[in-house]
């Protein structure tokens, strides 16, 4: 089986911005799917990790593309796996247009942790390593994901998660902080720039009802760090961190 | 050509609620892309008419489902034209489960209005009134659409339209009023009862910023009337209606 996966797509009307371009939360959710997918097809996807008592869990996130396909426009997504290490595996994803282009790429860390536990697995060992079997060299030419901190102390926005926000898990999911992270930003910001590349890590759920606080801090060459944190027992903790360039 | 246009879908993953059922808003959407495939295929898409300098817009939309469909689980959606009058059409839908099984119907009313001038078009004298030649007498055993009124006057909640709100007519899409609305109800309602049918009524456009304000009444047999209305220049004028009913 080719290990590079290839996923067909139309950018829908409700799945575009007032631009007429692809939302990122949309090719966001685009690229998980094909995660699963992918996975899934090689006998490592959620549904036979699940039978196990085994799950998927995505740690970073970052995209970067040079431009969005269009209203009604095809596009596909490929994705491969890169690296497989104890706990994390790195998958990458290069987004194709209509005509065959390379328009973007992102780069995903994941683990796999044990469902009752909590605690994740050695994927060395599960299945007996069979998982490398699919390591590719496929280029994906962007940054991988760093290391972000966010130093403001000053509130721009909180809100209440609802029943909308909530997976089957039971979580805030991963797509919904992307929007809510973009809904920051005025739309003036999307009218005269793009989103060149955004990337996020997940540090912790958070859960319906939870009340979300989001800091700001503007960095240097259209760069924002935004850190969520939820109310704890013991103040404030982090629940994810981004970081968006328009361009 | 047919006159039921027929599409299939599967229920992504990060399109179910926490139940693990298929969330009323990714089917909404789903309807109104059906709506768009099945008059594209037939000349009388947006596409074809937005040439033309023409559109279709939604009035009204009803959904009453026996069930949903659960995660990864196939589903099709079925549509047909049953009426077409001067100045609107009404547009059926079936939701089909993988067994073939009818588990939920849908009615929705669409007007074409010209884009220059914002004035509904006749639509017995659109393309010689040529749409008139799918009107289909498929069964759809729902109630139609019904007047939805509002008599609160205490404001449930209020929330300002960001970016994710905004489609490419620079409005609040249509979907999105819908997860709105369905935000209001504690995630216990979700995880006792469902929503057993929808429906919403567009009265006017909402836009980027605009402050939109949440009405709610509790009326019989677990149904609730919830009118979203914007502040205007002359106080707040209504959005949309809707009527939620739980079972």
């Amino acid at each position: 089986m080719n290990k590079i996966g290839n996923y067909r797509f139309v950018a829908e009307p409700f799945h575009v911005d007032f631009t007429g371009r692809l939302t990122l939360g949309v090719l966001g959710n685009h690229l998980l799917n094909c995660a699963g997918f992918h996975a899934t097809e090689r006998g490592f996807g959620m549904a036979t990790l699940n039978e196990d008592n085994y799950t998927w869990v995505l740690s970073r996130l970052a995209i970067e593309m040079d431009e969005m396909p269009r209203q009604y426009e095809d596009f596909s997504v490929q994705t491969w796996v890169e690296n497989v290490y104890r706990l994390f595996t790195d998958r990458n994803f290069a987004v194709v247009d209509k005509d065959g282009r390379r328009i973007g790429y992102a780069r995903s860390v994941w683990a796999m942790i044990n469902m009752s536990t909590r605690r994740p697995v050695d994927l060395l060992e599960m299945h007996g390593g069979s998982i490398t079997d699919y390591i590719c060299d496929e280029p994906c030419p962007i940054e991988k994901p760093s290391r972000i901190k966010v130093k403001s102390t000053e509130t721009a926005c909180t809100l209440r998660a609802r029943y909308s926000d909530i997976d089957v898990n039971g979580h805030v999911n991963s797509i919904r902080y992307i929007e809510h992270i973009l809904d920051l930003f005025p739309l003036d910001f999307y009218r005269t720039r793009r989103v060149r590349r955004f990337e996020i890590a997940y540090v912790a759920e958070s859960y319906y009802g939870d009340l979300l606080s989001f800091y700001i801090d503007e960095e240097e060459d259209g760069r924002y760090a935004v850190e969520i944190r939820k109310k704890g027992t013991e103040g404030e903790e982090p629940v994810c961190r981004a970081s968006v360039t328009f361009v």
